[in-house]
């Protein structure tokens, strides 16, 4: 072998290497929490599709949006939205700087755990105990917060920390889409900080790319230190129709996959299912009473309804959590489905 | 040679070249167009010592969040904001679809290149002029007005197309800070949408990464067509103190680098030299009359006058464009600078 040809040949594995390299880091079969069934299919031929070069569907990686409702598709939201219960207890922390509370509804109500009495303040009631802990204090105050109480809270029912009640087969599913070129981002009605509080090191999703529910913030510049304060006033609700608009707004491109599970998701829906070429639309079904919840049309939380006859009728993605997930949370044994 | 020997020796050259390809490829002297002058010499310190990891000042590419102003700092901004020429162009555009405005000021003065009678109506009539140009049609139809806009309008004084009025010394620095693992955003008072039609094009910044001024807009589902509608109602003003509110809104991290050129940075500038670690500040000083504009204190457009003091104070990088740019736009011969 004359010396130029081994050197070509040297170039030619390392070329080979280079190419290779990014592939043979994701080996392994993707989605291993999910069952054979339907969705995984579904997810993984559209993947495949957008992600192939010779495909007419191929779509490049900076357009290879993908978003997520948060309350229900990457984490449980029973007996109420986790972030709800964060409210609750954070009037019984800061209830000391707020003597009147005692006697004021809806927080006499939470301090004194009467929750016939809360019920009765409806949506009105919820929303004082939401603005009255989630605003007058700075971005990094409400951060601090909102971590230090997922490290100490534990779920009613699970005895969890709530940051372990994420779904193992989305989380496989966020690393697959990461690893095939994907963007992934949260957008759900939960409030920006308090995800952003977990986002990263629970999800891999980083604040920049945690869309949610916001509150009126003002820059405050006093003696050299720069603050960010949170106001008692909603900025934007990420909500239904507020999904389509935040991503518009912050994201500026039609997303080409969405998952959601509830009818405050199906603008996002809609929006992604509207653009051109192959599109990817999924919800979560909660259809497991044993390891997870039960729970669709006539849910207070999560009402999956409108949204799931769409679904069906327009042949979305609908997830049976009961048979197509081997496993809900990560510390599962990985029982086999129902 | 023994034939493990040689295949360990391949072994290492293919690992050597794994690690030396990504500097490989950025080779060359950065910042080209700058002369080396102490703001070359500062940002070229900064860089190096964020990104080395052997640096007390190390940060993690994750957290290497850099921000910059767009009009005066990556584009020209004389006689007028870009934008604002564009609203002027828009009004004579759709004017046949307003008669109203042959006898309504400001639309009058804009249809008879008023300029005294424009000035009248002052900052009331600039934005009912933005107001009505911005808002009305979906945010596809907005970016198609803009893009069109941006291939046919050409410059006043120069007779270039706006999108060849870019600084090409900042061009070469969004690059320098992209290889070097730094995430480029534009935070600037323009309307959002309106940089989303050509920054990615032209400064290589996507449209996630483009935060601006915003109208208010609704989520519209008709006969299976989803839209995005402006309305004719501003919902942030990214200015001033709106910068810092919108990084910390949009990004969720503090930034560690920030460009600007106006007293309108200023909030941007001091909200990133707050943050604990190494920081950059950097404002562009208009110096050159020759080959850009001259403008600072006294300046209805891009004033820069409390920034600089406060810039001079503490240090921070000011560019003197006459003496430390080699070039000003892409197609500039590279004149020396003065």
């Amino acid at each position: 072998m004359s010396l130029p040809n081994l050197h070509l040949r040297r170039f030619g594995l390392i070329l080979l290497l280079l190419i290779a390299l990014p592939n043979l880091v994701q080996a392994g079969e993707p989605l291993p929490s999910w069952n054979d069934g339907p969705s995984k299919k579904s997810i993984i031929e559209f993947v495949q599709s957008v992600t192939d070069q010779t495909s007419k569907d191929f779509v490049k990686p900076a357009e290879r949006i993908a978003v997520f409702d948060n309350d229900g598709t990457l984490w449980s939201e029973q007996p109420a939205y986790f972030e709800v219960l964060f409210a609750f207890d954070e009037v019984k922390r800061t209830a000391a700087q707020h003597p009147e509370w005692k006697t004021t509804q809806p927080f006499k109500a939470v301090l004194e755990n009467d929750h016939k009495a809360l019920a009765a303040t409806g949506m009105d009631g919820l929303l004082k105990i939401v603005g009255a802990t989630h605003s007058g204090m700075t971005t990094e105050e409400f951060n601090d917060y909102a971590q230090t109480w997922l490290t100490q809270a534990r779920h009613p029912k699970t005895g969890k920390p709530y940051t372990e009640m994420i779904f193992q087969p989305m989380l496989e599913m966020l690393d697959y889409l990461r690893s095939e070129g994907f963007k992934t981002y949260i957008v759900s009605g939960g409030d920006t900080g308090f995800m952003r509080a977990f986002a990263e090191r629970v999800y891999g999703i980083p604040p920049e790319q945690v869309i949610g529910t916001t509150f009126d913030t003002s820059y405050r510049f006093k003696d050299g230190k720069a603050t960010i304060l949170r106001n008692p006033k909603l900025a934007h609700n990420d909500d239904g129709p507020g999904k389509p608009v935040s991503i518009d707004n912050i994201i500026g491109r039609r997303p080409i996959l969405a998952f959601g599970n509830s009818d405050g998701d199906l603008q996002m829906l809609q929006w992604t299912a509207a653009g051109a070429g192959k599109r990817f639309m999924g919800l979560v079904h909660h259809t497991d009473p044993k390891r997870e919840w039960a729970y669709d049309r006539q849910s207070q939380i999560g009402r999956l309804d409108k949204a799931l006859d769409e679904a069906r009728q327009r042949g979305w993605t609908v997830v049976d959590m009961a048979t197509e997930w081997k496993r809900i949370y990560p510390a599962d044994a990985g029982q086999p489905a129902q």
